[in-house]
């Protein structure tokens, strides 16, 4: 099974939820999931730049195979640019778009 | 591909932001969104009366084809009437059993 | 038709509104949902504690069949235990793979 996270909020304790929720998945034991990816766009941009306060957790989930996916028109309306994020997080034109898209592949959606 | 997004926060920065991405989809280049419907319930009626905040942009998208559904049991709770809506919001007896039909119609959930 | 809420905030007014339309999706006139179930964690676990604001709730839902399911990983983190949730919640180990596990046996998601 497949999952994709939905990481839209600016709520800090929301963007700690939506990690916490990857990293369980890929520790569970029952091993019956095959991918988590994360999708980051409006407020919960922030939690995937490299100055941000998740950025360590950010880089372990990648290290761990965990695709991150950052929304190009969210940083166009922040003034960042694609550096300003942790190295190895994607850019996608429109994050809503993204998890259309995954979800039409068969993952399922969570937005914690 | 098509896409609900579930507006049923009384935040205004999610309220906002399930706005934002509705036009943001409509705009995509990559045309791949055939739909946007947006469902809105509980807090997130605010968002759709015609009074309220975001009235012109909810009025626009409509114009642009995205068809708006407001939550009656919602409705009936705020002690409002389907004539407080924007002009053209439909209403649907529980905005969430809308959401599940859409789901099985193979729409992808957004709740941003 | 099946849908299940995810119940992951701590924000009360939006645990409020996960249960609000789990009993409105019960009561809905058109009988389209067979069945809802409910998936706690995170923030969300508080609203299906024994002692807590939302007991008498959660009792009602689940004398009405609606099945609750915790996360383990939550109670852990939170120092709570089986016995501190209502009678009748059942406990999963990770609460995003049961939902992602639902979403695959065709359930639709909610995050109210």
């Amino acid at each position: 099974m497949r999952s994709v996270v939905h990481l839209s909020s600016g709520d800090e304790a929301e963007q700690e939820t939506a990690l916490a929720v990857a990293e369980n998945m890929l520790a569970d034991e029952s091993d019956s999931i095959d991918e988590v990816a994360v999708v980051a766009q409006s407020g919960g941009i922030e939690a995937v730049t490299a100055d941000g306060e998740y950025a360590d957790r950010v880089r372990s989930l990648l290290d761990d195979g965990v695709p991150f996916k950052g929304c190009a028109n969210t940083l166009e309306t922040a003034s960042l640019d694609e550096s300003d994020l942790v190295d190895g997080v994607e850019t996608v034109p429109e994050g809503a778009v993204e998890v259309t898209r995954l979800q039409n592949d068969g993952y399922a959606y969570l937005r914690p």
